[in-house]
């Protein structure tokens, strides 16, 4: 959970259009309560987002297997943090959840949620 | 899943000591990183936090199916709000996730993260 939210982080905070290797057909996003299907649309969406700079600050990241009856167990990951977005004086407070499934000895992206918290 | 959120925070908000119709044996909650395995582990821990009276404000529910081959899609939900406990001045923020698992016409409550953000 921590080392896939830091590989992910890394990616988005340095070279977000590089997103593509992470996100696949099966992937959903809820960014900001707008739903996006799929690696293309996912990708899209993230790199025309209106900002550029992303300073990260990590609260907290908690992890929980997912345990399902005749599978291979996946990783639930849920991170909280703040954001400073270029340069702006006031750190954002955001959560995200990121749901993986075992995926031929890797991980595979299934479900992200972002949300920034109301001030 | 914005049915399972109302559904219980109508029994944590007014009768918390319920929700052992809610958690089940397989169920693991995340509470500010501490974690518990397990109906009674978790239903013993919420029913002793030392607060009473809890006035929730959602800011955000969202959804998505969790769609894995060969399986029922389950449901995980993302949660944002602020809590006013025992009538102190401040609200604070949380956030909280639910992932539901299909279980015989029903859902079950497999994972869940508390997390309130930091100030």
């Amino acid at each position: 959970g921590k080392a896939f939210a830091e590989h992910y982080y890394r990616i988005f905070d340095n070279n977000r259009s590089s997103l593509n290797t992470i996100y696949q057909p099966q992937s959903i996003l809820t960014w900001e309560g707008k739903v996006f299907q799929g690696q293309q649309a996912i990708c899209t969406y993230i790199n025309e987002l209106p900002f550029q700079k992303v300073e990260r600050k990590i609260q907290s990241i908690d992890s929980q297997p997912t345990i399902i009856p005749n599978f291979q167990p996946g990783v639930l990951v849920t991170i909280t943090g703040t954001l400073v977005i270029d340069g702006e004086p006031k750190p954002l407070k955001y959560v995200q959840v990121f749901n993986l499934l075992p995926n031929q000895g890797s991980y595979l992206l299934l479900n992200d949620f972002f949300r920034f918290s109301l001030d």
